[in-house]
């Protein structure tokens, strides 16, 4: 095995003619149990081979599947899934698991339509029984789960795998807190690679550095074991002060200080790259009572050296070249993240007030170059969205101008603090909201399709999206601007259209809708990416001689009332079109707006994301399954035209 | 002072002669800047009397205020508010901060229409810099300010009052972990009365116990301060790992060695009730660079026996009768918080899979009686709304019926949790939303008028509301016989309607509307107690000659499609009326039904709460100020009427 590809070493081993044996053979955990520690770390060898090769093709997760291949193969062959239950905090490192549980023949499909999931998914296994795409929710899970087992008498075990960054979410704090208190039997398995997604930042991180790096440390605590140990029993009035006072000696000996404080036994560090180390120690785990926690330090990337030398870059890989670690790179316009990230740059540049705020993910959204820019002004908290957003709201109440940079599925985390915090302050921050819409492979647990219905309805938020990636510039000029309170734009997770950015970014007036392309045959309430597609739509339709009047929404809150007024006067059909749940979407808030306004009676047609959860595929592919395509409008424009019109045009 | 009112003591201060001087002389933290201590300590005596006079008229939360009359006097006897900022987590504490800020003559208008707020209010005083009434937000709050005072060169101090209980909010350890890491300048005061609302739980609860009560640990602790005083300096190979050695063994020096590893400078515990020893210590901690967490003992109540007796029931107070200490009780129908949990006892007596969840709000939320009956079943978590979602989730994936009883307000901050492990997992938690409309006094920051606009987009969701106490019951039983998934009952804060309760609970069909009183005037949606409201307004109509049909909408998702279809084939003109935000609520709804069903041209009127936050008043000010009425109802059916039958009936 040399996948690692150093310079010198012999040819890569999926070109090696050495046969595939171990894995071949394996088609659930328990063919692992009589496997020897030579058998299984050759297992381990033959697991990473498989995943560089197949995620070379499909991209995926690569990093953190590369760094739990052993700490997956320990827990499977100790522990009796899915009788003892795993759950793995987000899931995305699943994969090992997912091999060992007789998936590996299905890995050609990952995160592909209809194929393997990226994340743990019940429907795929009975091995699988926590699903998680968001980060923290392991430890509350597996809670639940012993508390469950301890109600109906049960014996299983219940193991939770959480890294270093999930663990400073405060769900994850919370269920410590209560896990301590409870003192129920289950094993926390702290997978510390010094990462989430990017470097962690944070007190807990600090402490867990100490920990792994403080030689001189670990030799005081031997010294002090071994000192301990000679210390007699002491008997009479001072044996109870005696014994306090080894009992707080003792704190010493162990490195979890702060766990045991916590209330749970504390075991570690061991290297997570050591089958025999680690199949003891968590054989010792085992057989401690109450709760476990044991802490496994391993590396990103694990014996794939272009994974090993950058595991921030390799955590979800394109497909790749294996030998040089070359991604594939898309050709097109730039991402909306990306066009957002500069013009920040640009904005930060002529107004002091403005610092970035990302919950642990500055690379995911396009801070990167502004980092380099303003360190001092940018502020990545860690996985920590509440906090994110209360910190934002103070900052902006003292006179700063936060812009909370943000996936939309995470901030369903901050929902209560943009209410509570943010709204009810009226508070100047400014949401930079990424990934709204369908994100794709990623599937159900990532989509930005909840944004606008748990945004729209608190008070003083406005809420825009721009229909290209120009009009995302000037909508950042517009939040910057703006002064009355908070103010988000939202955007998707795919490239611009291509058009030509202005040279300046130009404020938008507030509540101010636009019309694209004229039209009388119907009117288009588009919003972001469906102005594209109404545009297409307008296109098909002109062959049947209709026009689409295509209007830009780009105001989701305020409406445009003055041009939805017009719109309900001349009598055109309206059909709302939005990539978000169309239960309290834009249609819901121009439907809101006429019954409001005495006009109820206007016929809206709602093109949205009907009342499910959407499945992992590509973004064409998830936006097909909801309708939210040009067909779709069209045939929605002819079906409300009236009569007598839409049967010669259907005959057209 | 002797309002301790203790057997055989003088009369009670609030009737003695002896003249209150300071108090009278107050009218800003200026005049406390020459004060002595003993003066000072009139002071503290004179305010409790004022509170405990105060409060027994307009009710209040006594018990909390107690508790903080020192340590807010001695924070504003050293800082300079406005211009050092105290931050005030939840802020039902800040009365004594109030009083010092020259607002102490409206206290007799605390918490009505109008009147002076029970939490921090920005409007009401400069001294005022954050607002909240949610718990766990001071330390995110105290985090931005002090990075907004950096980034302006600024040198004002920031301090953040967080209980122990709010401290364990996971927002609150996010804060931490940052204010850790980032080391600036700030004062963490923790008021430690081993009460949130209810006694705490928890192992950071434990924790604190532990430091506050091992004196054998403190003994411990000073001898070995005076051993390593006399430690003398090594030199040469071996002094890198003494000092080590040494640093390692000064953790035993401080009780706080879990806020030192979260990189918190620690210093306490320290008695809250005496003046001089907490200026001495605010002072120390007022030197210290960078984080600073003091650890101050209070009692919650302080000063007023039946307060210090009881501070649970204390916590919140209506008025009572000072010497007694007996609270005026209101008369009438029960509560349905008391309705619902003598409802869950009955269910939990025949199924054994039911558990209560609360997220440390058990008296609040009805279960006092549930945890006598059941304490092995009832699961209080402490303030951790997300994990008790996320518990939840998995509770209910492995067998159980978890009830999560819960306000509507505090909810909000498990959103994520509710969309991404209840609901994507379809798991069959039941939601026992109480405090759902308006809450009365405790204004802005409590009421539950989201959660329809919040909920219901989320797929797999069943969310219903009862017309009264009786309905109620047999939603229960409703959720309880449910097994497709998450199924939430809202119910608000007010007393039922006095009806009689059925001795069986008789589940209702999912999905199902019942027609309360016939009419062909106009059809009116109504949700929970509008219904009353609803049956009002046909009392005022009938009058009129016009019938108004009353539909006890009770299900908000799923609608009864079947009966909305009907009344849109019969033409007659539709009036939603739900105690929530419009935007996104029932209405929203009703009119998305209508388009997705090709019918959007029915008529719908909307009545609900308009796009703003509610101040304090009492619910029916907070009713009428919105309209919702009977009166306003009965106008909207008139307006609604075809244009020559509201005529007639207009001068009728």
């Amino acid at each position: 095995m040399c996948i690692d590809g150093t310079a010198g070493d012999p040819p890569a081993a999926h070109e090696s003619e050495e046969p595939i044996v171990l894995l071949d053979k394996l088609n659930g955990p328990e063919d692992l149990k009589g496997l020897s520690v030579p058998e299984l770390e050759q297992l381990a060898s033959e697991i990473r081979e498989f995943l560089v090769q197949k995620l070379s093709v499909t991209g995926g997760h690569l990093a953190p599947n590369l760094g739990v291949v052993e700490l997956t193969l320990a827990l499977h062959f100790l522990f009796d899934s899915p009788t003892d239950k795993f759950i793995f905090d987000v899931g995305h490192q699943s994969y090992v698991h997912k091999i060992l549980t007789g998936r590996k023949d299905r890995f050609d499909t990952l995160r592909q339509q209809g194929g393997l999931c990226g994340f743990i998914k019940r429907s795929e296994s009975d091995h699988d029984v926590w699903e998680a795409g968001h980060s923290s929710t392991s430890l509350s899970a597996a809670m639940g789960m012993a508390m469950a087992r301890d109600f109906r008498g049960g014996t299983n075990k219940v193991v939770a795998v959480i890294g270093d960054g999930a663990l400073t979410g405060g769900m994850a704090l919370e269920a410590l807190n209560h896990i301590g208190h409870e003192k129920r039997d289950m094993i926390v398995v702290l997978n510390d690679n010094e990462m989430s997604i990017a470097p962690n930042v944070g007190a807990m991180h600090q402490y867990l550095g100490r920990i792994r790096t403080d030689r001189h440390y670990q030799k005081a605590k031997e010294d002090l074991q071994s000192l301990l140990q000679k210390v007699p029993a002491i008997g009479g009035k001072l044996a109870k002060t005696a014994e306090r006072f080894k009992d707080s000696l003792k704190y010493l000996l162990v490195s979890g200080i702060l766990f045991e404080q916590f209330g749970l036994h504390y075991i570690g560090p061991v290297d997570g790259h050591d089958l025999e180390g680690l199949l003891e120690t968590l054989q010792q785990a085992s057989n401690v009572q109450g709760p476990v926690l044991v802490h496994v330090v391993t590396v990103k990337g694990k014996g794939y050296k272009p994974a090993e030398a950058d595991s921030f870059k390799w955590h979800g890989a394109s497909p790749y070249k294996i030998e040089s670690g070359q991604m594939l790179k898309a050709v097109g316009p730039p991402m909306y993240t990306d066009v957002f990230g500069d013009a920040l740059i640009e904005l930060a540049e002529r107004d002091e007030r403005i610092v970035a705020v990302t919950p642990a993910m500055p690379a995911g959204s396009g801070l990167m170059k502004f980092a380099a820019r303003f360190p001092g002004r940018m502020i990545d908290v860690g996985i920590a969205e509440q906090h994110a957003a209360t910190m934002s709201a103070a900052l902006a109440m003292d006179g700063m101008k936060p812009v909370y940079a943000v996936y939309s599925t995470f901030l369903q985390r901050a929902y209560d603090q943009v209410v509570h915090d943010i709204c009810r302050h009226n508070a100047n921050v400014i949401f930079a909201i990424d990934r709204a819409g369908f994100v794709g492979p990623d599937g159900e647990t990532h989509h930005g399709v909840f944004d606008i219905p748990y945004l729209r309805h608190i008070p003083n938020i406005v809420l825009m999206m721009p229909k290209d990636e120009n009009e995302l510039r000037n909508m950042m000029q517009t939040a910057v601007d703006y002064n009355d309170g908070p103010i988000a734009v939202r955007y998707p997770r795919i490239s611009g259209r291509g058009v030509e950015l202005d040279p300046a970014m130009t404020p938008i007036p507030i509540g101010t809708w636009e019309i694209v392309r004229p039209g009388d045959a119907a009117a288009v309430l588009a919003v972001g990416p469906m102005v594209e597609v109404a545009e297409q739509a307008a296109e098909l339709l002109r062959r049947d001689g209709l026009s689409l009047r295509v209007v830009n929404a780009r105001f989701i809150k305020p409406l445009d009332g003055a041009m939805l007024d017009e719109l309900a006067d001349e009598g055109l059909p309206l059909i709302v079109m939005e990539e978000g749940a169309v239960m309290g979407g834009l249609g819901s808030a121009v439907q809101e707006h006429f019954a409001l306004t005495g006009r109820s009676g206007v016929r809206v047609s709602l093109i949205g994301i009907p009342d499910e959860f959407v499945e992992h595929a590509s973004i064409q592919e998830q936006r097909e399954a909801c309708g939210l395509t040009a067909q779709r409008l069209a045939a929605e424009v002819l079906a409300v035209q009236p009569r007598r019109k839409r049967a010669t045009n259907q005959h057209s």
